[in-house]
Formats: structure tokens, C-alpha cells, sequence
């Protein structure tokens, strides 16, 4: 009788030993024999589940945009009644590399960031996640400006265009340890300060 | 009569090769093997002259550091008299991927941190460069508090922390074509309006 797989799991492990390879070594040690390695499965296994080392990589990315939607989503749910300012603040606070969960999503992220810049595929990709996010962070700012907390005379979009480069740029150095992730937090907490400071 | 062979030249011309194939192709296409080919000598010529990939690419890292650090010195010639505000400014724009220069610089540049985050020896390079950056930084927001530009309860700091962050963060963005260098610029601007709004 043959032996039952669990193909979701199997996937997901797979998927889990690419995230470990990028947090330890870079996007540079991602090769399907690597990943078998690490996965602890043979090299046919890794390819009758992944075409190829690309396909491989987009479902890490895509793994990482889940869960961070997931946590994202139940942030807005958590903090939507309290206004623009609390829930701006809650989503990119959760997007910092705060704790080791974090830490592993900002590196997996950020290993793309940088792959992205000179694969227009993956950059495309990754572009629609960033509109997404600087279409919400525009929306907010201007529910805030409505509500007489952030100045009428600003550029709602600039703004966020600012502040996701902000965060993105803050993970980056926290990172490489240029700063602490909780140094990272203050500067993004004053910054918000500036944006919604009418309120104050 | 042996050739003459123009050695410093010859190392220049290696590392140009390195700085193509990061802005093609990122920091995994480059081996000892592509460099030798995409710099026209053999293999042995590469090794000759560096002893291995590592030092090849603190080399490449060096000379952005080097050219980039020229044009903000003169930057810096040129503003010191017009006040911290336009200093601040002249600098953050000379690193911005505004042209094509800049923009080889910023792929270069930014491959490093990507791969500073998981090579603990390259990122204590890096950050040593992004600490004297942000200790200029500081400064400079403190001369605008004696001079009353900046608020003085501001914390000079994590103004320059954050603003660092944000110069990094719009560049790796510029370069994924999620916003253009133009748009990089203007939120840059408006950012530096916020922290000298005093003086306006």
C-alpha cells in the first residue's frame, strides 16, 4: 500500500526551508538543492513541487504577503473604531522586525526588494503590494484630514509615499543593525507625530 | 621585451565589470568567472589581482563609498555657507537615483545592504559608514536648532535616524520603479520642509 503524503504540509515545509536559507544565507543560497537539504526531502521531491528556482522564490514572497495581510487585516479590525492616526501607527508597527517572526518576514522581504531591482518580473510584483499599501496609507492620511488631525495643505499621497519609504528603510538599518527595531519604532512614532500632530 | 602593463588601470577596469554586473544582473551574478569575461581578461588576471570574490566586492562597496563621498565633499563646499537646511538637502539629493550615475551607485550600493543582512563582516563595513552619515546628520539638525529652523524639543538624533531611513527607503523604491526618482525627491523635500518648517 503506498505510503500516504501530505502534499499542503510537504509544500509548506518546502516552503519554510526557503525562508530559513534566505534568513541565514541570502537569496543567494536558495538553490533547489539546497533547499532539498534543508527541507530534508530528495531533489526530485522539491522539483515535482516547484518547477523552478523562480517559482520557488514567488511562493515565499507570496507567503510572507499573506501572513503580513493576515496580521495587518487584524490590526485594522482591532484598531479601525480609533481613528486614522491609531491604525497607521498599528500596521506599520507590525511591519517591523519587532520580534523573530517579524524579523524573518523583513528579511524574506527585503531579500526580494533588492532581487527586485534588477528582475522587472519580481519588481512587478512587488509593485502592486507597494501601491496597494500607499493607496491605504493615502486613504487614511486623508480621513485624518477630514477629521482636522493631519493639515489640509499636505499631499496626501507624497506623505505616504514617504512613510512606506520610511518603514522600508528603517527595517533595512534595524537589519544590518544600525539601529535597534525599537530605535526603528521611535523614529517612525515622531514621524507620525509630525503627520498627525494637529490632533495633539 | 615583456608588454607594459598599466596596473592600476587594469584593477579599475575589474571593478567597473563588478559594478555592470550588479546593475544587470545583482550581486549573484557576480563570480570570479563572469567578472573575468565582462572585463575582457582571463580568470587568472581576476585572481591575480584579487584574492577572492569577497575582496573583489569591498572593493566595488569602497569605491561607491569613494566616489560618492567626493561629490558630497564638494556638496559640501559648495553649501556650507547657505545654512544646514540646503547642506542637508544638497547631500540627501546627491544620493537620490537621479540620474545615471546615481543610479548605478544606488544599485550597488543597495545590493550591499541586501547582503549585509546576512553577512555580519560587510554589515559592520556598512554601518560604519551609516553612522558617521547620521552623526553628520545630527549635527547639522542641531545647528538648525541654534539657529531656530528646527524646533528645539526635536531629538537631533532620531531626526537623523529617521531621515537616513527615509533616503534609503525612497532610493530602494526609485529602483523598483514603485515611484519615480523625481516623486523620491519631492517627498524628500517635504520632509526636510517638516523638520526646518520653523524657518519658513
Amino acid at each position: 500500500m503506498p505510503r500516504q503524503v501530505d502534499h499542503p504540509k510537504r509544500r509548506a515545509d518546502i516552503v519554510d526551508a526557503v525562508w530559513r536559507l534566505i534568513v541565514r544565507h541570502g537569496l543567494e543560497a536558495v538553490t533547489m538543492r539546497h533547499v532539498a537539504a534543508e527541507a530534508g526531502v530528495s531533489l526530485g521531491q522539491v522539483q515535482h513541487y516547484f518547477a523552478s528556482k523562480d517559482e520557488l522564490l514567488m511562493l515565499a514572497l507570496e507567503r510572507v504577503s499573506e501572513e503580513l495581510g493576515a496580521r495587518i487585516g487584524a490590526c485594522i479590525a482591532e484598531s479601525a473604531e480609533s481613528g486614522p492616526r491609531s491604525l497607521v501607527r498599528a500596521v506599520l508597527v507590525e511591519m517591523l522586525p519587532l520580534d523573530e517572526q517579524r524579523r524573518t518576514e523583513a528579511h524574506v522581504a527585503f531579500a526580494f526588494l533588492a532581487r527586485a531591482a534588477v528582475v522587472p518580473a519580481l519588481a512587478e510584483v512587488l509593485r502592486a503590494g507597494y501601491d496597494q499599501f500607499r493607496d491605504f496609507l493615502t486613504e487614511q492620511i486623508e480621513v485624518g484630514q477630514r477629521l482636522g488631525q493631519v493639515a489640509a495643505d499636505r499631499d496626501a499621497r507624497r506623505e505616504a509615499v514617504a512613510l512606506l519609504a520610511m518603514l522600508d528603510g528603517l527595517t533595512a538599518h534595524a537589519l544590518v543593525e544600525h539601529h535597534s527595531p525599537a530605535e526603528a519604532r521611535l523614529a517612525l512614532e515622531l514621524h507620525l507625530n509630525d503627520l498627525f500632530g494637529a490632533a495633539c
